[in-house]
């Protein structure tokens, strides 16, 4: 279901392809966040238009609201929103864990609803099963998940128990058809995530997430630990970086070797007004934009920059219109789908490097 | 510019077309509402997917956000915005006078504006002069419109006023390519109405709009009132009821010979959760729906009800997506122009009345 169609030569990037039952996927590959069946003001269409392959929704979320019934009922989540791509669904372990008041034991773990106080409980069987009534076409193991900073010890424990937890997901999970992915737990601590890996190679998941980075700790740790934990990684198969982020960082990692991504980044800095460009990050409600008739982004073909000025844009920010979310949010996204298509491009014709760090430089620009 | 396609035999209503500097307009006709250069939640490209040939925007709005100057450099209106129909601008008359503190004198009304208080003054001169930068297909001479109730001798001074302001637009507007409307002012008194209506027509405008109606007086009032304009009007010139309304009522005044409406209705509704059909109007976040795998109207063929259920719609709405904002004020504007479409269709073959009073029935239904 993976299969590496080139590899670059100086780096750890690597062109792949992921068939799924909703069609294949080219990697590395970014995902728009539908956490609760939508794409924030997004519809499902558009992100059709966009050519996104692969889009995010979350177990937890759905679970809660509308319930699972009724996305049984209306056939999964594909056609519940209307989507006929590739999902991926995360298993509800960084939500629950997310939550206060949350008791984890060996079983699961017992958490109160952040929207009622209603009391629920998530073991591995319950979130499988709950994804596998969602019907996304790639599934997340139950694990423990931690922020930063977590004590040795701590950080042990819950790798040990999500390594338990992965075999009794990968014996409950039935749905031939769909792809249940183990998740690397182990904090900061390399030598956790050495032991992590060893332990879900063991059990055999066709691909791999990589679970509680990005929650705060300094970059350059987390660069280290992806250093040494993605040449431990088996080469055949997918590793999905968890909840990451910034175009540039997104760039640095597929440098080192990941290739499935995903964040609401684009989104909500879209929602705050600000915009992505092949010259760095733009606050397109700033009063300087206000009556400049460029596109948000030479460069960019999405169709808000072919029909829409930045002085429009500012506009609709200025005067409260969803409009304007809308098209910041169509643009954002457009934008790092293109980009993932230019690294694809630039691995193929093995000229990564020298594409990274000149994209790098011009991402990171200070414009404003 | 107008000419009268057809008339039906048994009730007024008729079928025309307005031939506009951006494509002809076929009337009856309904304006979706872009008050400030954006049509709630909608972009431009699928107003005109969904067939609209002619919207609204309000000159009063557009000159304290983002300022006449802005649009003057991107190239008027339509260009600001990115829409290629025809467009219509409300002289800002129905705005100024709805602000308190406003003073009006005749040489024109001194206002504050409500978002910074700043001091500003309208005159006809000014609503001409902005409305041509704007560059609307169709703009509205300054009007001193009345709420309701207003007692005679006040309702007399400012119909007075309006006739004697709407010789100064005339005087001042230059601009070939635009048509410019009188407005009928005259509150509900049928005598004031038909004075108006006679001094208008000596500055000979090519089409009137009826305003100061739908302001609160009692619906049997307006109907009156609407009943005893119309035959004073002249036939061969577009009529255009100001600020209405709802799809029963349109229906009513198409019947009375009405040929032009807008209204922020079907897309207010939308924002609230109500959604029109061809059997009555839903509250589509009500949770009678939370498992109804129907689209919201059976017997509409836009890209929501083609593409999503009521469910799914319930739960954007219960979650908050805005997205949910955007898929009722799609199906809402898709459906009152449709409607339209039909209405002219009657028109056209003659057989409007059996139309109106079983369409009537159905949409005035009581769901829920």
């Amino acid at each position: 279901m993976f299969k590496i169609i080139c590899q670059d030569k100086e780096t750890r990037a690597r062109l792949g392809e992921i068939t799924t039952a909703h069609g294949k996927i080219l990697t590395p590959a970014f995902m728009p966040v539908g956490t609760i069946g939508s794409v924030k003001t997004l519809s499902s269409e558009e992100l059709k238009e966009m050519d996104y392959q692969l889009i995010l929704a979350n177990a937890f979320h759905l679970y809660l609201k509308p319930g699972i019934e009724i996305i049984k009922k209306s056939g999964g989540l594909h056609r519940f929103m209307n989507w006929n791509g590739a999902i991926l669904t995360d298993s509800g372990g960084y939500q629950v864990f997310s939550l206060k008041n949350t008791k984890v034991t060996e079983e699961g773990a017992d958490f109160h609803s952040s929207l009622d106080g209603s009391s629920h409980f998530f073991s591995p069987e319950t979130s499988i099963k709950i994804q596998e009534i969602l019907g996304a076409d790639i599934i997340m193991a139950f694990d423990e998940c931690l922020g930063y900073p977590t004590e040795y010890k701590k950080a042990e424990e819950a790798m040990e128990r999500t390594a338990r937890w992965a075999i009794r997901c990968k014996k409950t999970h039935k749905k031939n058809e769909q792809l249940l992915f183990g998740i690397i737990q182990g904090s900061i601590y390399k030598e956790l995530r050495k032991i992590a890996i060893e332990k879900l190679e063991k059990i055999n998941f066709p691909g791999y997430g990589i679970g509680s980075l990005s929650v705060g700790e300094p970059e350059e740790m987390m660069l280290e630990v992806i250093d040494s934990l993605v040449p431990l990684m088996p080469e055949n198969k997918p590793r999905y970086l968890m909840g990451l982020g910034k175009p540039e960082q997104i760039l640095e990692m597929i440098e080192r070797g990941i290739d499935l991504f995903d964040s609401s980044f684009p989104t909500q800095i879209a929602r705050n007004g600000s915009c992505l460009t092949h010259q760095g990050k733009i606050i397109i409600r700033d009063s300087i934009f206000k009556d400049d008739l460029t596109p948000i982004d030479e460069d960019c073909d999405c169709p808000v920059c072919r029909n829409y000025t930045r002085a429009y844009l500012r506009h609709l920010f200025n005067v409260g219109e969803l409009l304007a979310l809308r098209l910041a949010s169509y643009h954002n996204l457009f934008f790092l789908n293109h980009l993932m298509k230019e690294a694809r491009k630039a691995i193929r014709e093995n000229r990564f490097a020298s594409f990274y760090s000149l994209t790098k430089e011009l991402l990171t620009t200070k414009l404003l």
